[in-house]
């Protein structure tokens, strides 16, 4: 069960909610997030909401039959909006398109990539300046340094910022130059990455693990918000099988489940999903239409010399193509 | 190589031909079908056409770099259009939708489903009268007697019927009340079934294999083709993955993908791509925008009573609706 | 539930069985056998075994929780032995040896075989004559004729034959020069082919679907039971995964759990099961020590010229190596 | 291409030696670790080793065609042999068992494993204190105050630890309690962690990622190596798979694998690997079989009321039992 908090409650009022909760054998966690307070009741038992909604300081209590609670649609019925400022708003209404590299390489390319999106009025761009890698011996990324040369030339152009953070150390270091921090698909399940994210004000993006489960993914978020950011969205991006004529298998069917299961934004990432260039476009469109919130997809100046990820990469052309295409079929959906 | 015979060819300059084929290493198979005569090489080695282009009987050849030769795309330009008479013909420029139940049940059945898609002007129907369960005690269809009853009603109504074959000795007993062969996922490599099927005068569509590959269902195709059969199309069904909150993980990679390989019609099936009534629609629309030349899927005018698969079957209302949807978002797909 | 009739019931005490079992909304199948008769009871409500067990005709009667019934272990105590005449008996307290090649390639081939399992004291010899290939242009076999060859020689040298059936109309031609029909993964759901197999009085080994499951694979086998075949042995062959180091990941803890789930034979195939000759050893010693009670495995008198599966066929000198080997463990095992 | 440096060798000549390898348009790393010194170079073409091997500095060359290059047996002839101290050593000529709880959940139930571990001549503990846990609500390991507990405890009796590190800042804080760390599952891609754990001079036992490749299990050790840590092992734990069956599918395949791919030592997890109490013994010999040089797994007094992971934990009489097996099946392999 979930019970909301009043802002104010006493001290008194919520040791009496507490210790009645505990008698009816459910155990309590605290959340206070930076939008409210609530106690989480983890429990089987059959209970009686009248046995505890005329205890004061509570705004409201709800029932949530899922194992995550506070990721779950069951309590909250309106969607999750993620504002990034300047009028960037991440909801279920609107299509956030998220572009750029996979790796920044220099300014060179960040401003070339920013002309780019400013000239087909996206406002997120993405890239990864810490980048984790199979092999220690391949390019990591260039790091903070090359994250505030991006922050620099991306404020300039009213782009917001998405990038990866890979470990706790990285978080403090990068928060004043990014405007979402994104966990890739080999960390969604480092719990401890999550614990500490949920301590920040600014959004969080989760992405899928490379095998990970639907559930897992709300778990994952779960953290998150229990631990105090409400401001989470969740990323589809291919999940490892046996056909290997494509880099991943798009899981096309999770985006439709994970809309029915969580109040958060769906983000899909069909460049990692399908993994060669030529066919990014259709499955951005094919996402869109499962119900996706928004696309994060891989464009460079020149794929064939990008420094990873290049198979999968669109040029400026291709993408300003997906973009057009993308607003066309995100229009006809809304209207369905 | 694939070579495609002259009408008429002499037996004697065939002879000559496949000689010089030998010489230049590559092993080669006659292929006769409905629509023309073929030879196949399979080798390695690389050839001058010209070494062999000026030969009499020769109608064209063509270099096919992959290892299924009559179902690539690299060699017929032009996609394959499956004409199933009265105007009913299934390639690239249409949207084939195939709708009905998972288990033919009867009479009555049969004909509110036919009313349900000759009001809304849909001319194919799908329905099993052979069902493959994994359980000996399951229901397994109504047999032919049910077959024959269904393609007396539809007849009246003008609608096609598309049924499941599951061994070679139903093909005959089947032929005169079909208009479409169904290859089940589970039969995807009954090679035996596949060949008896090359020899038959009625289209056939395959499904991919429960864990099949692309490659796989490709290769299973370029049977039935080279067994003398060219009115073939394909159809992506899910595969078998880990997860678990679907029935299956609809890989809508694996159209796109097709697309580009193959000539033939590529079908797509959401019904058991995901498995749950409410998220067909989506993924239905999903499959449409990553390129799906038509979509099959389950009907039934009371899922919850329906003989197999209630929980995956729409009803006659959200049938309609996704009909209407799906030929909007094609419409918009087509001009895109 | 499972009840045995008695020898000898009549049609007026078996229709009041029948009766008095759908009373409690059990559906009810007969079941008659080479080696018993049974009536299997399809349902899920709590019964009390006295209200039936008093009737007339009945042997026994057992409650089978498992949705397979006539192969659990639930009933049946005492494991299925299979006896192939001769001394030959394939069961747990034997190690079931069968190596031989992937196809049978011609009478020398054949009698070099032999020689190799004569000499290591082996009575069961494995090869393909009916060949399931993804490519219809690859080697199929050499078919009846090869068998008849094989036959011959076999027969001569007291040795058993293994061999797979693709297809219904092959049984009967394969009747009479084989010792045990093998159900190959591609055909481990072909329904069809398992209900003729059940007419037979020969023994069939099933092998596990290419990403079979282990309850698939028990349903499979009870088809052939249920349709009057109680000969019966399971094969684990690996299965389908995201792991491509290895040609299939060999299914260890299914060796397992088969043996505590059902009372029939279960052999291994660690040849498919990993795909790599270096390997194929320690995977067959596992096997064994994972409960195996039959090990099938490839050799070649040269696997480097073999027509198909070279790469992970053994030749004779490393088999008569694993033959030793294999019987030392299975002999510590036995004793553990 | 791995140069084992000289001790002693002169800036100027590594300078030197560099400098004629970029030559080759080999891209160069230098790793210096507890043990020794190298230069990694990463390249395609070929190299005549004559061309390097004459400068002065230089130990040995080796080619390496693996990817991964120091946890590589091409280079490595002799295996990797770990000594703990106290005669406790890790090497393929072993079979070192490491038993314990999931959790550590107390000094009475830690003294209790002690006592059942000194019975039983085992060495090494396993056991938790700091646990991922899919759930933010799930119960996350009593910490280094546990940690503390455990190893005042455990040296008394003169056994080893290997606990799991979740993360870089826990590396510093356990490292005075612990013998080894382990790096689970949903970190063996934890590029930071492992890079951390390669300046630390305790051993580090990599786990197989949830569904990782063999390959990326080789490349995280390779960071933990070139970071500067030899004393490394591999743990095989199970994969994710579509079977249900078993809560992993053992890859009984990747022990003989990595047996061949790398000179370090490899242990198996059983416990993980099926996940069912039951069958815990036949995979622990299994893979004893199949090469493994460890066996880690799950035991408790009271596995019914243990913490996490009950149906998977051996009780102390089942473990003794399998202790006892696993020395006599691992005899006989050495013998073999």
């Amino acid at each position: 069960m979930i019970i909301q908090l009043k802002k104010g409650i006493s001290e008194n009022d919520k040791a009496s909610l507490v210790e009645r909760i505990n008698q009816l054998k459910y155990k309590t966690t605290e959340v206070n997030t930076q939008k409210g307070d609530y106690i989480i009741g983890i429990g089987k038992k059959e209970f009686d909401i009248r046995d505890i909604g005329f205890m004061p300081g509570i705004a409201d209590i709800h029932r949530v039959s899922d194992d995550y609670k506070l990721v779950s649609k069951k309590w909250k019925v309106k969607n999750t909006e993620i504002d990034l400022g300047d009028g960037v708003v991440i909801s279920e209404g609107g299509m956030s398109i998220m572009a750029g590299p996979c790796s920044i390489e220099g300014e060179d390319q960040i401003k070339k990539t920013i002309d780019h999106l400013v000239e087909n009025n996206v406002k997120i761009m993405r890239g990864g300046v810490f980048k984790p890698r199979s092999s220690p011996y391949s390019f990591r990324g260039m790091g903070i340094d090359g994250l505030k040369t991006w922050y620099t030339e991306a404020r300039k152009a009213g782009i917001k910022i998405i990038t990866e953070v890979m470990q706790v150390s990285q978080i403090e270091e990068m928060h004043d130059y990014i405007d979402i921090y994104q966990v890739g698909a080999r960390n969604t399940q480092n719990f401890n990455l999550l614990d500490e994210l949920g301590k920040i004000d600014k959004p969080v993006l989760i992405k899928r693990g490379i095998s990970g489960t639907i559930d897992e993914l709300l778990y994952s978020a779960e953290y998150v918000f229990s631990a105090g950011n409400e401001n989470l969205m969740l990323c589809e991006r291919g999940i490892r099988t046996y056909e290997k004529a494509s880099r991943n298998t798009m899981d096309i069917n999770a985006i439709s489940i994970l809309k029915e299961k969580t109040h958060l934004p769906v983000i899909a990432d069909p460049s990692h999903g399908i993994g060669i260039r030529d066919h990014v476009e259709p499955v951005a469109l094919a996402c869109i239409m499962a119900g996706a919130d928004g696309i994060i997809y891989e464009t460079h100046e020149k794929p064939e010399e990008a420094f990873s990820d290049g198979q999968q990469t669109l040029n400026f052309r291709e993408s300003a193509k997906l973009i057009d295409k993308m607003r066309k079929v995100f229009e006809l959906k809304r209207s369905l």
